[in-house]
């Protein structure tokens, strides 16, 4: 089986998740850059690839992947060998799949309401409750630490690590002691800000 | 290993698709209702449970696993011997992962919207784009049928067929002859039949 996987990316975007994701995970990918400025996530060689018009997609093996929970649990699986997610039948599982999960089926709806000021949708409906519901779930999962499922660093830390990092940078979730140690434990790994750099490298490239 | 479940359901809820899946993996689970109409979802007890007071929930090997999508990769690899899933390193594992995690991520988001009759976010934040976005991608990928990823029946149909069903009923999704289809393929299966009549007996119970 070829890892080579073609990696559909915007810098400065959600999928630079992704991005830190192949770096911790070693993996051989080919870059595919998509200029948000100049609108091609919304065009029809884009839409080919995604109709969606979102980032990141990954194809592999023929196989189109989107949806960024969905990405992270197919590359970590694939490369299972740098131990990013616990195997099928470690009790871990459950609770690392959980919070993939949630991040896309709570975290993101709750934050799209707040940044847009919204109330959440009624109790009966609303996917994720509410704002203070996802906060209070979060924050007692992160007090238990040092990492979301405990002990073990997992690919679900890539991606809140970098969620958290960006929605408080922005205020848009407040910057609780817990948060702040648990963001700076994740973006000081190596991996982080070498996929840090390369985002920033990619920008200039789009903008030259 | 035993494969012993602890389930939190509410009957005619989102929680109604775990119950299918259950039956079509022929698991064995320990039933809990959670009543709505008390509000036991919101009272300390289940908060203990799951904190985002929702169902569906699990409870295995001591692990909490919430979020329907995720709940579903779970059971069904757990249960790998009822077929319901793509194994890892089978191609069509990231197609499976990719619409188990488009139904919280984009679906339900977008019906929450479209119920509330809402905007969706503007394109650099809404997580699903438009709704005929999400209503072109389901269709296309539908059409090439006759299941969610093709030949072959998974737990992503599962929850697609009785989301569906669910949606059309109350016309948020309009009622296409290929949506029309795929329902009816999915709800005629013995085991969806089951759990139907296991759900209306369950809500009686709670009725008396």
């Amino acid at each position: 089986m070829t890892h080579k996987i073609d990696f559909y990316h915007a810098p400065n975007s959600r999928s630079g998740s992704t991005l830190a994701l192949l770096e911790e995970l070693g993996a051989d990918y080919a870059l595919h850059l998509v200029n948000f400025k100049r609108g091609e996530q919304r065009q029809s060689a884009y839409r080919a690839i995604n109709p969606m018009c979102k980032v990141p997609a990954i194809l592999h093996d023929g196989v189109l992947v989107t949806e960024q929970p969905a990405v992270f649990m197919y590359l970590a699986d694939l490369y299972a060998e740098a131990g990013l997610t616990p195997a099928i039948g470690d009790p871990l599982r459950g609770a690392y799949l959980r919070w993939l999960v949630f991040y896309g089926s709570c975290f993101e709806p709750a934050l799209v309401d707040r940044s847009l000021k919204r109330d959440p949708a009624p109790p009966s409906t609303s996917p994720y409750g509410t704002w203070e519901d996802v906060m209070n779930t979060l924050q007692t999962q992160l007090a238990k630490g040092p990492y979301l499922i405990g002990d073990r660093f997992t690919a679900a830390d890539v991606l809140w690590g970098g969620a958290l990092h960006w929605a408080t940078m922005f205020k848009l979730v407040p910057e609780t002691p817990e948060f702040r140690a648990y963001i700076e434990r994740v973006i000081a790994r190596p991996a982080m800000q070498r996929a840090a750099a390369k985002d920033a490298e990619f920008l200039t490239q789009l903008a030259a």
